[in-house]
Formats: C-alpha cells, structure tokens, sequence
C-alpha cells in the first residue's frame, strides 16, 4: 500500500524532482503492533533535513495521521517516508513556489535470522570510500549512489554489513548502519560532519549513553583502532542493535555494554510504544 | 512526448531505483533541424557511465532508434535521456538481475537571449561546495542535490550561471556548465577527478584546442587565478559556449580564443548535423 500526496498510487510523475535529481530525502521506520516506532523522532529529522535541503517543511499532523492510518493493520512491518521537492522548475533550479511531493508506503518486515541480534553479524570493510561533502553530511537524502556502489561489492550472504571508511580513511557507518565500538567501557561513534547520515538509532543510543552514565567519545577514528576494540555494534531503526561478532578476519565477543545497551533499547521501544496507544 | 523502456508514458513506478535512490545517469542532448547533436558522443558517455556505475550497458542501436524518432519533427529543443538500475533488490543492494529503465523525453529549447552567446553573460561564485568523492567524479549521475542547491542561491535574473568550488577551494564548474579560462593564450579547465561532470561540450574544446594547437592545461585552479584571466567561458551541450563578461564585480574582455572556439564549435555542430544526414 502507498500513498502519494494522499491518494493510493503505485507510480510517481517523471517530472518529479526525486527522480530528475534526488532532491529529497526520506524515513525508514519500525512498524510494530501497529505502531510506527519512534514516529516523532524521525518527524522531527525529517522536518530538520527539510530545512537543510530548503525544501518547505510538510504539515505534520497530515504525515503522522497518514502514517498511522497506514501502520494501524500491520503486525510487524516497514514504513518508508519520502518527500521530495516536487515537480516544476527549470533544470537544477527549483520552481517559485514549491509542492513538495509525500510518498508513505508499508513493506515486509526483512526476514532477518535472530541469530543476528543474538549472536552478531560478520562484516567487512568496503572498498567503495564516503566521499566529503558537509553539506549534506547526516541528512537522509536521496542521493544514496555511494551506498548502491559500496552494498554491489559483496554477495556473500554470510556477510551482513559492510563498513565504509571515508576518503580520510576515518570509519564512518555501515552502507544502511551506524556503528558504534566500545574500547575501556568507552563507546565512540563518529561524529559524521562530512559523511555519513545521522540515524535515528544512533541518536538514541547516544541519548541511552548520556542518560546511563557511559563515557562517550563522538569522534573521528580509524580502521585500527575498531579492529583492536573490545566490543563494536551496528544499529539502524529497523534492526536495532546488530553486535559485530567479526570484521574480515578479526573476532570479538560480545561485550556487557552492547548487551546492557540491547536491553534499555527494548525499553525504550516499549515507552515508545505504551505512549503512543 | 516520453518514451518509458519504449512506451509513451508520463510516470514512472515508485520502486524505479531512480526514485528511490537517485540510481541512475544521464544525458541532455540539444536537438536541431531534427538532429540530436553529438548524439554518438553522448551514447558513448552513457555507456561509460553505465560501466562506472555497474549498471548493464544498454542497446545502443535501440536507445538511437528511439532517439531519432523521438526528435525528428522538433526543430530546436532538448532530448533528455535517463537510464535508472531499473526496481528490485533489497534496499541498496542491487537485484540479481538489473532490468534498467530507459526514460527519452523532448522539452522546449530553453529561451535564451541570442546576447548570452554574442556578448557574453554576468557569473557569480556559489557559497554551496562541492563534495570531494572520486568514485563518482565525472559521471552525469542522478544525484544532483550539490547542484540544486547551488542554483537556488540566487534569483537575480541578470546572473546567468553560478561557479562552484570544492571542499579545496578548486574552481571546478558551473551549476549547469563546465568552465575554461585563458591566460597567456593557454586555456586552464579543472581536471574533475574528484568532483564535477565531465561534459561533451567540454570534450569537444579540449579535442578542438588539440587539434588546432591551442595550449591546453587540465589542472586544479583555484578563485584569483580565474579572476586574473584573460578570457573565461563557460560551455555545456544546450548553449555551446557562453563568453563570460564578469564574475561578481570583476569584468573581463570577450577575447580573441574564446570566439575562436566559438566559430570552430559552430563548424563541428554543422559537420555532426551533416554526417548523421
């Protein structure tokens, strides 16, 4: 089921600037019980990313009443938000007054194994480099070739996840991930200022962090130093937190704090939820 | 008129990966009398792209049929031709098996006074810069949102074109065109190995410029040097050559080569038009 701008469609206009140029950006959001998990934190990126791209902000009691009545008959399931800049405008320039385009639909929960969560994935590093780019650094946009290129590298269903490095060689995410590790009881992401996007996941994890009392360190880091870590995890909205069992051929266990922040997670999922009813 | 993987069709299926991720390229070619120009240059770049972006080179004597009859009865206008990685796979990862989409559409030529190219055009450096990211350099792919961003920086209609530096303070083009300059009778262009689209009209200088024993230098250039220069032009597909007559508030002569190239552009576009007769 999809709804563009309200209506039941399954086909989009080609002159819409999503297509033209990706001038947009877009959500992935847990359906669970009916509920879309976390609805108001990825509103409020989305809003934010908007403002970025200069794209107006959409009305969103309309999107999250367009959200809900979508999710209310799935069980377990995946929302995808798209707004775009619309159609209209000559070339890259943008039309006078823009009609930004809204897109919802619902998709099958991925059948991951739990095994994943359970026991952690295997990962590898990509060749595919992040470029730099602070201008669109941390929005969710629609502009994902370097994802499409880095995720073509392996087919490996043994492997999960692959690690991009940026053109610094700092490790910045996963091709649909953020990775945190955790070296000394602290846990250290990075800060994402000229790559990467800055998941919904992620925010929480660093709001569990500050919350909780755990050191935490947003900085840049290299390949060296995730390998020689004590624990390390990828996180997105829809799988949560992935623990990394190997990266290439270097092992980890699965450490107290991956687990520790496992547990608030589901917390956090459940108030989420229970609030929402 | 639109032709959708041969169909007259005006939308495109919210799964195209075009939409969905930017994941595609390509070509804005000038119609005339008929004629796409340089349309074999363009077919090639295509494919070039196609390769660079691991998606499956196309039926280059379909995509050419296609083309010429979408263009025979327009007397001026542009033919713009999309390839996208087509729908299917699971988030970034691409589908087994890739079933690009091939998306020709013809637009209105653009109205341009005839003074742009005669007497030349007022230019202004963009605050927007480009990213750095080599992996997609040079490719005209689908995600344009550096570009559209750029563009919506000014709406003053006596500034036609904006020039974009990268994260390295490099001049490497404009928003729509690529960019030359001349100094001590050599022309300079960037190089575009980390950002930037490698344009057909910009090949076609530098092959005129060897051909006729102009000095040519490829090579990063920063702001004061273009402002110093003797001559400087900008140039895609749609408009040829643009003279450029001041950047901000610094003016500059329409010189000696820049006309040149400009008569011998001229020259090729009759020949290209004459051999496809």
């Amino acid at each position: 089921m999809t709804l563009v701008n309200g209506s039941p469609q399954e086909e989009i206009e080609l002159s819409d600037r999503g297509f033209q140029y990706g001038d947009g950006l877009f959500e992935t959001i847990a359906v669970k019980n009916g509920h879309p998990c976390f609805i108001n934190r990825h509103l409020t990126r989305l809003n934010a990313g908007c403002r970025r791209l200069l794209i107006p902000e959409y009305d969103a009691t309309l999107l999250q009443s367009e959200a809900l009545s979508l999710c209310k008959n799935s069980h377990s399931a995946v929302l995808k938000i798209i707004i775009t800049r619309g159609s209209g405008g000559r070339g890259y320039r943008q039309p006078e007054t823009i009609n930004p385009t809204r897109v919802l639909s619902i998709h099958p929960y991925p059948s991951y194994p739990s095994s994943y969560k359970a026991h952690g994935i295997a990962v590898r590093f990509c060749e595919t480099r992040l470029g730099l780019n602070p201008t669109l650094a941390g929005i969710k946009h629609l502009n994902r070739l370097e994802q499409v290129l880095a995720r073509a590298e392996w087919s490996n269903l043994n492997i999960q996840e692959g690690i991009m490095l940026d053109l610094n060689d700092c490790v910045i995410e996963g091709t649909m991930t953020n990775i945190f590790y955790v070296k000394n009881h602290t846990l250290y992401t990075s800060p994402l200022l000229y790559s990467g996007v800055a998941g919904i996941m992620r925010d929480i994890i660093i709001e569990i962090a500050n919350t909780h009392g755990y050191a935490l360190c947003v900085q840049n880091f290299k390949e060296h130093e995730l390998l020689s870590a004590d624990e390390a995890f990828v996180c997105n909205s829809i799988i949560g937190i992935w623990p990394i069992k190997s990266i290439n051929s270097t092992q980890f266990e699965i450490g107290l704090i991956t687990r520790q922040l496992q547990y608030m997670l589901s917390k956090y999922e459940h108030e989420d939820i229970c609030a929402n009813l």
